[in-house]
């Protein structure tokens, strides 16, 4: 089984990072493909970052796609999974989407940690676009600025880790899920000092997609996600074009 | 891997059922193991059947979880999944729950189709309990009676399929899920013949259970499914009143 | 009139007190009939024990319903209600819902005191469950452990006056419920002390099922409140299984 | 015990049946004081006449209240019922309100049925109001104009019971409300023609009112529901003025 | 264009802070007719001023309309908004309203600040009615009494902003809505001092009444907004009179 | 004043027809730049080519929008409305958010009647991501295809009309929002024929836009909606690219 992760980010060493912890928690015999924005922003932060994302993302699975059973859009906030999943006969996920279904599986209220407090307002709407708020205990956002993206995890450890005690003690969080392609990895270093199941974005996303490839679900062919109607479009690298045009 | 499927009711032939499809869903490697209720009612249909299904659940959870790696409640609407939850260590879900987290996956509105009236509006609650409502296009269910649970879905199958045209194109429905253990295995029967991807809550669980085991969620010592303080306890099957005085 | 209290709980003291307060509170010529679990725990506070309370509350009314004209299931998150509301044919409550219903009409946002920190996400459940969050204020839980059920009204006294005073002050409460069994009795005590109106979970059971028995509903003969139809069970006392066999 | 049903509308007929429907479903020993509006709509059907009628009840409570116990307002959307519970220091509640929170001890969901198109949405508004939306099966108004208020129950009865057969089959309702005080009574007559639990609104009210008397929640001191600060007003009739002056 | 200010207040130097308000956002060639409650209260704090003041709307509305394009109920919670949409033939909007929509277009999240604690609970009410809870960050009230309502928002100023400044950072409101008439004209002062954008009421009011007064909706002729039916109706002044009786 | 119609598709009849409507629409002084998509599809009707019309929303928005004093993304759904509010100072508005927003002013509950069902479940994530699911009566969408987007407004009027008629009878919709940039202009052309006001989204967006320019709003410096740090970008277009970097 074939799974790709498209990084909408141009950061090498984030993709690494993704393509490491999924290796880690793929199972036995799971090829991961790992792919990098080549045009965009090295890490999405905002809306307008997830705007460009969403459109990397959707050049990254009409070239890399191909060959693979599923694909996760490895950027927390899932930019462009919706139109992804229109366009591609494989199933495709979102890596906060897994993340989050993983963990109502786990507990009542799951509650969302990450490094950087700009990230909790445009969180909020990934929760609500999937209909999760009701789910949801809290998000929480260490303050401050950070060094690398890369060693953000490192950087930010006590303090995430505080984070997740707050979660759990103040806002009745069962659950907590590590927030942010920079975090993965991290739920498994600190899953000991944290008193309720963590759920790292990665991994959650692996083994999700893992399930859908395997449950082979048949493509849409009514309704909105079925395969959209041939469109002529310009402007869009060819594999795009392609996927667009049905040629 | 081990996953138990603990079917809370009386029939034989539908754990049967039960254990051939999970087996055929299942990765290569994962043992089956299916139990069925001692005692209680042949098939759970109502709320007091409930009642009744979701202790003979944590019975039978707490006969023969130990050496599993995951625990499924092989009954639709989940009898019983929040208590084993707090009492087991390993993970715990419900048919219901993992047929409707992986749907989320496939689409943003499904539909949950199943052979008998009564169990609309169980259904319903069982929806409303898991925060999905807001993702539910709308349950169906074939109405009439039907002359023998085991074999309910041949029987049935031309309606069945009828409802899932019509959850399609009248609901918007973008996934149809099968609702009710009598049911599984009909998906991979009927896909070819229903425009949108279905979802068999057997093969969903098996599958989800086998994603949370790989996790290896760590047991919550804190919060509300931490495990319960000692309490004593009259009445019950030994196994489970070791679960609840934990000696 | 004559009103079942079915305590799912092994605690006669505690039925004691519930019967105690439910005459003090009933109209003149109503009468209590007041029983105790036979098997399960001496108080409810998971979710796992409201499981084993669930049938334990069927079991209860099964048996002392016949010559009562309304019967309350008197724990506080209702273990059973759902399913008891279907099997038998005179009026059902559950503790925490008539005191949220009857809250309802003092004021637009009811807060839940409770004396024992384990029991607010499982509240919060029941709250969600009869689709009232919308007018919950807040649920306040007395932190630290306690010494004796039947007294932690008195030891805890202090802490919950001032748990709801921090309700109205902090999460504008209208009106305070005082949850759990062990509390009944309290409001009265303490009600120069708060300053909004208090509800008791068994005063206002007491009340409520006075007014369904009096309203005299006819039982439903179509929906899923109705009779169900004669099921085959086993492991159930007799007076359950005759309810469920309608012999 | 002495209830006031304050009838905001001009129509002493509804007020004589509303009281004769009161008198019959109350407890023994409880005097029922019915009046009607002296100025306004002899019967409210819009938001607009509503506006007038909430001043309408609240003179109505401000001359008729005292040595009363508790005070229902007789209108089914229940027009002034939260200033009126600032204001007084007795209990108030509307009929709309106690109908609905009566129906939701009976079953999951409820429809309102009622006499006439126009209410459909200004109900809803109610139910809105009220936070019980997610307790609404739906609102069937029968169409068609009516001859004569005071007779509408009789010349509308046959379509009356069809719209409560539908919000059984159609709309999974089980319990239904028959909406608007000209209703009143009606319940009793068609209880046997309609195969789910029926509350009448009138009914409904009396007993909740007593409820609430007998419960003598103490008057909250703080919060918005604390009597409200002395203000000067003008232009409303004397016993009114004294409310708000507190003089 | 002539956009009608109906203050339902009696106090006639809110009217002329209005008024001025108004005047100062209004677009070249608007003309604001600004018109004060001759009976009723000084200034609505609770819902029982507020059911008096959606009368003295009504009132004022049907005397001064005539002529007009547009109209406003100028007091914070909108009072009588919904039936004065049904009545006139001109669009009614409520001073809040227009705040709230016209914040949800400056950002996804809103708090609204306001000068007494009294005013929380009912401003809620004032959003659910709209539907816009989801949209809520909070609602802040700055403790502590005034000495004059005329003056209130140089008075607590310093006390204003402060709770603009708590509403971004620790309830992540997007837009801060600065409620009630007595504030209008703050916003504009204090722009500078509050880091995201302030709504004005009466300015957000004034431009929103443009907007539909220029579209130029037909007025409904069917539905529940459509002009009601003639009613007969006593008790009110003559304007109003002929509103209802259509004479 | 300046408002840029920012059409995120490639047709430039649409554009025009866009452009008329908004000028007609306009107040005196007001002048209307509307631009047309360079890359892209032809017209946007799935949630693919949304996440491409949104990027080229932004790089219309970047480029175009620098002299204007307000923007509006001119195609229903509002794609990259988000990331615009982010990005730049002046104010930003959808069509789609623009026309509900307008609606609610205009009644409780509103409809959207569109003219391809493909487009229902889309406009549906649009309803609920402004969080205006609860104000949402309907969306009805004609049947069957089309034969030229430039003249669809006219062959499915008498459909169109239809469909608004439905939503008022059968969904009780107090206001009709006629959807999609092609639609523009049918409103007015057929206000006589339906019985309800109707929603042109883009007459509602050019003076809705007109409003936020008129007040002014700061832009933020703090939450989410303060200029984004400046980020370095690649594959973009310069005006974009020095929107994201600052420079």
């Amino acid at each position: 089984m074939k799974i790709l992760f498209a990084n909408p980010n141009t950061t090498q060493a984030v993709t690494d990072r993704i393509a490491a912890v999924a290796r880690a928690a793929a199972s036995p015999g799971t090829e991961i493909v790992a792919v990098t924005g080549q045009t965009g922003v090295p890490y999405i932060a905002t809306r307008a970052e997830a705007a460009i994302g969403g459109r990397v993302a959707l050049e990254l699975l009409a070239e890399h796609s191909p060959g693979c059973d599923a694909a996760v859009i490895a950027a927390f906030a899932d930019p462009g999974v919706g139109g992804a999943r229109e366009l591609l006969s494989i199933p495709v996920i979102g890596m906060a989407e897994a993340a989050m279904l993983t963990a109502c599986m786990l507990g009542r209220r799951f509650s969302i940690v990450t490094f950087a407090t700009a990230m909790g307002p445009w969180y909020r709407e990934c929760v609500d676009y999937n209909g999760l708020t009701g789910r949801l205990a809290s998000i929480r956002c260490v303050s401050g600025g950070f060094r690398d993206i890369n060693t953000v995890q490192q950087e930010k450890q006590a303090l995430l880790i505080e984070a997740c005690h707050r979660a759990v003690q103040e806002d009745e969080a069962d659950v907590v899920i590590l927030g942010g392609a920079p975090l993965a990895g991290l739920a498994a270093s600190i899953a000991g000092q944290v008193p309720v199941p963590l759920v790292d974005g990665v991994a959650a996303a692996v083994r999700q997609a893992e399930v859908l490839a395997a449950l082979r679900p048949s493509k849409a062919t009514a309704g909105t996600f079925r395969t959209p109607d041939p469109k002529a479009i310009t402007g869009v690298p060819d594999a795009l074009e392609r996927l667009f045009t049905r040629r």
